[in-house]
């Protein structure tokens, strides 16, 4: 039987956790804190890994690989960066059968240590920009798990950049948060918004961060990248000087950003529905999934014949899976894929075989409105347009509901009605109090001053001062 | 100035490590057994994951990700292997601030995390074969450091596969093991030995351990991947167990195996020479370089015009760089790129523009010998037969270097002579006690017992008693 999901109308929060185990994305780790990613869940991993490693090269980064451990003093040198990561720290103290002079924190990020080696490869301005990428594990603890959102151990890329100006830096930073979200967008079809942090949610050790925000299923906010101007708070720490053009030695100037298997979360939470997850084609491990129907030897002889041949042509450039279960109904099976995602599903009976057919059906569209048939002749062309079709229309879906649930509270009694409903796009003054006083009253955040704003003034919604800038106010995951 | 390389006759490790820095493929890191894999080592590693990647699914495995951290006394579970392992483990004793209750050790290698999630997925023989993977980091306490060859982490995949029967399982040891084989012989250029590992040299917890062993330049022998057969010694420390056809609850059978960072070591010291690093073309970063020459800047305008056209020809299915940095002279980028290994220099002036012709220059000939032109008009033709030239020739001396330096002892003495010039094929009776005498007496190990064996007895070339099967002996890294 298809496990049961929860309704996401029922309980949020345990639709989420059913569905990421049901469609077998990833499990609870017998480790506290930490979470197995299944083959399913890895398979998308491997794809969202894949098209941002391809914008990373394709803008002059390079991989390269760091320690894992990290030692204790390193994580001291920037003042802020300790301060903000010291809860959060796994230790090894013992190694080999002996106690450690020095403890060795388990990267929580990497600035640290990259930046020590970045001191020994940075000489002269001929040895920048240094582009440099990661992806590996990191693990901060955490009390309160939520696979794939919040685990003691996870999963990503993070860059570390050296610049010879703070202009180069923050292009940079600006770069790379713009990579993020035509790969959100694009790839995973989630609308976000682009924008600045304010003072109590930038990275720890960061002058500037930069976020895209996404609205999920229940209307709360998760951050699903982030991209920080380190201006030169690391280069001091760690002493990055390079002798410049001018031949004056001069600290470098910094940025670093991430993505991780956060954003596997993001997906399921903007795209699942009631039948579970929905994945976007260009990401979805499985992007078709063929169902052959039978009733006896006769029909399967018949179909199969049909069916192998369907397979071998769309398999050359989509990735395809034929379900052929013996042991399983074809109802049984349209459930499991739909449960997992599957953007597209063919089937296939004796009586598609006569009339030289068959029938697709769409994951993106509601039930009774997602079935077509397509002549076997055009079935490959047929098959990408409709996929076309389907990532557009996740995406165009979740930007009309985002779009739906956002506000524009003038008042702050409307901002404390819109952020119980969706986001709330507000006036701010800037000042940590109001934003205290929101947080506290209403438990929304800032997610984002956004970048894109209107140039006019107008009352911050919390103190009626005049503010110059608006802010995404939201629950957040 | 390109940096000083030992020369490998005068000291072959400095030379290792001189090559392996000056190369740029890794560093030191300021942590302790630790290494950083710079950017040009990566791709390297890269091209050794791809090419390993496709192998594996394509027979069916699956990637998942594991937690980095397992408990304690999970590492208990398997007699044999946590004797094997207890002496190299880093322990995590506190976490987000607290003391932990039960310590976290960093996984050596993740058998007993992943069996203790085999355990909840296998339930009925439909659940097998279950064949995953792993790309990770691991932890094993080092007290001396070689990079890429003995570090404290290192990279690598982690096969693990549960079957039905012993059979299967044995299937997949010897499957895995030959993929392995001609990864290393038809990407990395290596000629390897597949065989079976001695009783004491096999892997904690196997049944039984086998290996492909490759001869370095100094003759010594690396083990460059393994692939176990656990028998039901994990299936019965985690209780996995199966309903089988006949409804009889049974153990499952399991493999294990891996490549890891140890590979790039391998590539660097069977090609490598005094003038530095051999790159095999299918697994080079660059797999050409262009160096363009000119004198003044007229000239610089015609050569660079026929330049870029040779960029972007070569660079639609080559892995190609352009090496334009006006500061150096060709004679330096020569040098440079000989010592990074780049297989095949194309060396454009001002007189082979007149010409309409380039001159190719390959990395494995002797230089003197390693000198061609080639029209632009079939340049890429020429370029691709090359770099298959390049990488057979680079298999063929490899090959012919360890068959020139493979000895087949059959006294004592002959061994003793053999194993200090490179290996000894020689028969061994089987006994613990004759392999110990040699290794105490002559340093060398037992490498493998090769797979192929010409299957007449003859007498041990330690004790005289009759054998029936020949091993490698040999020093090994």
């Amino acid at each position: 039987m298809v496990p049961k999901i929860t309704p996401p109308s029922v309980d949020y929060a345990r639709w989420y956790t059913d569905i990421v185990q049901a469609a077998e994305l990833a499990a609870y780790a017998p480790v506290k804190g930490c979470m197995v990613i299944r083959p399913y869940g890895y398979a998308l991993w491997e794809n969202v890994q894949q098209a941002l490693d391809q914008r990373f090269k394709a803008t002059g980064h390079k991989n390269a690989y760091f320690p894992l451990f990290i030692p204790e003093s390193f994580m001291k040198k920037e003042a802020e960066h300790v301060e903000g990561f010291s809860p959060e720290l796994a230790v090894v103290t013992h190694g080999g059968g002996k106690r450690l002079e020095e403890p060795l924190i388990v990267r929580p990020t990497s600035e640290t240590i990259i930046n020590a080696m970045f001191a020994q490869w940075i000489q002269s301005y001929r040895d920048l920009p240094l582009l440099i990428n990661q992806w590996c594990n990191v693990v901060r603890w955490e009390l309160r798990t939520r696979l794939f959102l919040r685990t003691t151990e996870f999963l990503w890329q993070e860059g570390h950049t050296a610049h010879a100006s703070a202009e180069e830096a923050m292009a940079e930073t600006y770069r790379m948060l713009d990579i993020y979200r035509d790969f959100a967008e694009n790839e995973a079809a989630i609308p976000v918004i682009p924008g600045r942090k304010s003072e109590s949610e930038k990275f720890a050790g960061a002058v500037e961060s930069y976020a895209i925000e996404a609205m999920m299923g229940n209307k709360w906010a998760l951050q699903a990248g982030t991209s920080h101007f380190l201006g030169q708070n690391f280069a001091k720490a760690f002493d990055i000087q390079f002798l410049s053009k001018d031949n004056q030695l001069e600290y470098v100037w910094q940025t670093s950003w991430g993505v991780s298997t956060r954003m596997i979360g993001a997906i399921v939470m903007v795209h699942g529905d009631d039948q579970g997850l929905r994945l976007p084609p260009r990401l979805a491990p499985i992007q078709v999934v063929v169902v052959p129907i039978w009733k006896n030897d006769e029909e399967r002889a018949q179909v199969m014949a049909v069916v192998e041949g369907i397979m071998s042509e769309l398999g050359q450039d989509l990735r395809c899976h034929l379900d052929d279960r013996p042991e399983v109904s074809p109802g049984f099976k349209f459930n499991d894929w739909e449960m997992r995602g599957v953007p597209l599903r063919i089937e296939l009976g004796p009586k598609d075989v006569q009339k030289s057919h068959a029938v697709l059906v769409r994951r993106d569209l509601p039930r009774r409105q997602n079935k077509s048939t397509a002549s076997l002749d055009t079935l490959l062309p047929e098959v990408r347009n409709l996929l076309d079709a389907i990532q557009s229309s996740l995406y165009t879906q979740a930007l009309r509901f985002r779009e739906e649930n956002t506000f524009q509270p003038a008042t702050y009694e409307e901002l404390q009605e819109a952020v119980s409903k969706g986001f709330a796009l507000a006036y701010w003054c800037g000042s940590a109090d109001c934003e205290a006083t929101i947080k506290e009253e209403t438990k929304a955040t800032i997610r984002c001053i956004p970048l894109q704003q209107d140039g006019k003034p107008g009352p911050c919604v919390c103190c009626c001062k005049e503010a110059h800038e608006k802010a995404i106010f939201a629950r957040a995951f």
